[in-house]
């Protein structure tokens, strides 16, 4: 959709877009798109910025909003600037529909704003947009302007939407010398109690974490979200068991009634098995929009080598073990051209970041997959 | 030594060896100790910061005095302030001794400073610090005061250079799950340009440079430090290669005539070939003041078991491989406690830097060792 009206507030000097698409890098990957917004005044100063925070949080135009309202309750000149002559600009199109935050066009409407500049059209199908909506409603709305740094911020959600599979988030804890355990299988602990603070904010955005028998067997882990003090959150993630093996009898998982044992090797198997449960899902809906395999070795080689991993957080501890157990196995690499390559991911604080004496890095799938 | 002059100037809000120490960090580690100063004003305003880059280069107090004289020449209310009334601060005493550059002695004594105060005595021995010098002068001296920061920049080195052995350098360029080369044996290029060319900085600052047998067999290496045009520099470390084989016919390194072939397995044997060389080394002296050691996995595995090696560099690149040649061999370690743990270095740059879509550790012992 392309509503040619002019915008008629004076540009800002630096396009208010990068601005948005950074801020939209701040949030995290998952079920919801990376979305930034920012808020002009009549002379193009920036008046606000937003971005979204995931799953559950207020969509990038409403946080953008509350900053706005903020700045003004604080500041007469801001104030009195006449909302009708300020222009929101973000990265995705405002969305219409209601989900656990109401509508991005009747908060617009709501804020009085004048104009709408958006990067990228939302095209979630049947709900549609609402760019129509507001330009129904009389708000002069540009766009799908186009613009790199935004697409790029959706391309891979929108890729995953559109295989109509959930997000998958692989996770990897290892030392520097790539190993998942030492040789005698001893693991506890080769991260430390930051990257394990991360690994459980992980969990805490996913609605299914996958673990291989193998893990289960030798770590009869629980699976369980919990908070800095090791308090099992509200809402937690389905465990999901992939193998043929039984359960070993006492196992830790045995007495969750949302488990999921899926009796295959293949991450495709899985992937059905999720998308036949019935829900609801606890983020919501009746489909998983986010998923994380985190591990063994065995599992995590299947899921890297099938390419249904959108993104890796590999926590890499300084710390040298010699032969162990290799924390990726299975893949089917005879040379170096046919290893898999993987590229900085911007979003969620950059690509690499030390978390205590370790190293977080945040890899996304190069271009090519 | 302790010279308890009170320091006649105001003491500035923060404390300038802080400074002094944080600029020393911007340095690197080797032959030469990291050091950082700071040059106050009567108020005890920071009027200039230096430190120490390496092998060659001027001297922190040499560096500080440099940026003073260049601030004074281009602001008349500093050159205005009586030299007489500033003091240098410096995170090691200044030395007293003609090397590659003159005696910050005497330096601070043609610069006409009236006072210095450092943190850490000097203790080269026969030589002797500079801090008797400048009291004798008349410079108002007070030191070593002691201060964690700036021991901690020369405690590794000062290890060092008690044991009597030259500066140990680890390379170790990897994939993510930590192999050097893929099943087949390929290898190149797993890291980036960026890496290379960093790994190229640090051929560059060292006396030699040591790789086993196996990786002149496979790779056939010139172990050169080239520019970033791929020029070999005027100083070149000398190649040094362990074990027992003998070059293969027509190897490039065969025809250095610098080339040094010690038939052992043992760094300590290295060390001691070295030692008895007559030198002089590329970078002066007649004593090897830094060592690369560049690889494969067993030569490196045998240094780092052998507990000789300083700090590491560790290029990763964000591929996994599987399978093939792990980048280090021949750690003894079984169980989880026994592996081989470092702590970031905060030094140049920083602990973890990206270097294209390649991350580089660089590491340091940790307390124990
Ligand atoms: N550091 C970490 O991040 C981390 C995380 C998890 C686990 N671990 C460690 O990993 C070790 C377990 O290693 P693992 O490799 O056995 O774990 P795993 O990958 O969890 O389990 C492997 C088992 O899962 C089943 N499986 C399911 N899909 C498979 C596939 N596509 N290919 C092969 N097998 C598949 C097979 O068992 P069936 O016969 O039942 O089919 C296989 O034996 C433990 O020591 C644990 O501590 C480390
Ligand atoms: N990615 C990287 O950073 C990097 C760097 C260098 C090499 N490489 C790769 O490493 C591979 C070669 O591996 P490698 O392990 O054979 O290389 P290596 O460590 O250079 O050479 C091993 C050989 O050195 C001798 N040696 C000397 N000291 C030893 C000790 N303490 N323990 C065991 N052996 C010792 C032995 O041969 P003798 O029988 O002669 O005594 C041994 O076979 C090549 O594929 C090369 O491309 C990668």
């Amino acid at each position: 959709m392309s509503l040619p009206q002019p915008c008629p507030t004076t540009p800002s000097p630096a396009e208010p877009l990068d601005l948005a698409a950074a801020a939209a890098l701040e949030g995290v990957r998952g079920a919801n798109p990376l979305v930034g917004a920012v808020i002009s005044g009549p002379d193009g100063a920036v008046l606000a910025v937003g971005h979204h925070r995931g799953r559950g949080a207020p969509h990038a135009e409403a946080d953008a909003l509350t900053r706005w309202r903020a700045a003004r309750a604080q500041d007469r000149a801001l104030a009195a600037v006449d909302p009708a002559a300020c222009t929101m600009h973000v990265t995705l199109e405002p969305c219409d529909h209601t989900g656990t935050t109401g509508p991005c066009s009747l908060a617009i409407l709501d804020a009085g704003l004048g104009a709408v500049r958006y990067a990228v059209a939302d095209a979630t199908g049947a709900e549609g947009g609402g760019a129509a909506r507001l330009a129904r409603a009389g708000v002069r709305v540009t766009g799908p302007t186009g613009h790199a740094a935004s697409a790029a911020l959706t391309d891979r959600w929108r890729h995953v939407r559109d295989a109509g599979r959930p997000w998958v988030t692989a996770h990897l804890a290892q030392s520097l010398d790539g190993q998942a355990a030492a040789a005698d299988g001893t693991s506890r602990w080769i991260t430390g109690p930051a990257s394990r603070a991360h690994a459980h904010e992980v969990r805490a955005r996913v609605d299914a974490i996958v673990v291989g028998t193998g893990t289960v067997a030798a770590d009869d882990p629980r699976l369980t979200a919990r908070d800095a003090v090791g308090a099992d959150l509200t809402v937690q993630p389905v465990p999901v068991i992939q193998g043929r093996r039984d359960l070993p009898a006492g196992a830790a998982l045995a007495d969750r009634a949302d488990l999921i044992h899926v009796r295959s090797h293949d991450p495709h198997a899985v992937l059905a098995t999720l998308a036949a449960h019935p829900g609801p899902w606890p983020h919501g809906g009746s489909r998983p929009g986010h998923l994380l395999i985190e591990g063994g070795p065995h599992v995590l080689g299947a899921w890297l080598a099938a390419g249904l991993v959108d993104e890796v957080f590999a926590y890499t501890a300084p710390l040298l073990l010699g032969p162990g157990l290799p924390a990726v196995a299975g893949l089917p690499v005879g040379t170096l051209a046919e290893g898999l390559r993987w590229a900085p991911d911007p979003s969620e604080g950059g690509p690499v970041r030390t978390l205590g004496d370790d190293v977080l890095f945040h890899l996304a799938p190069t271009a090519k997959d």
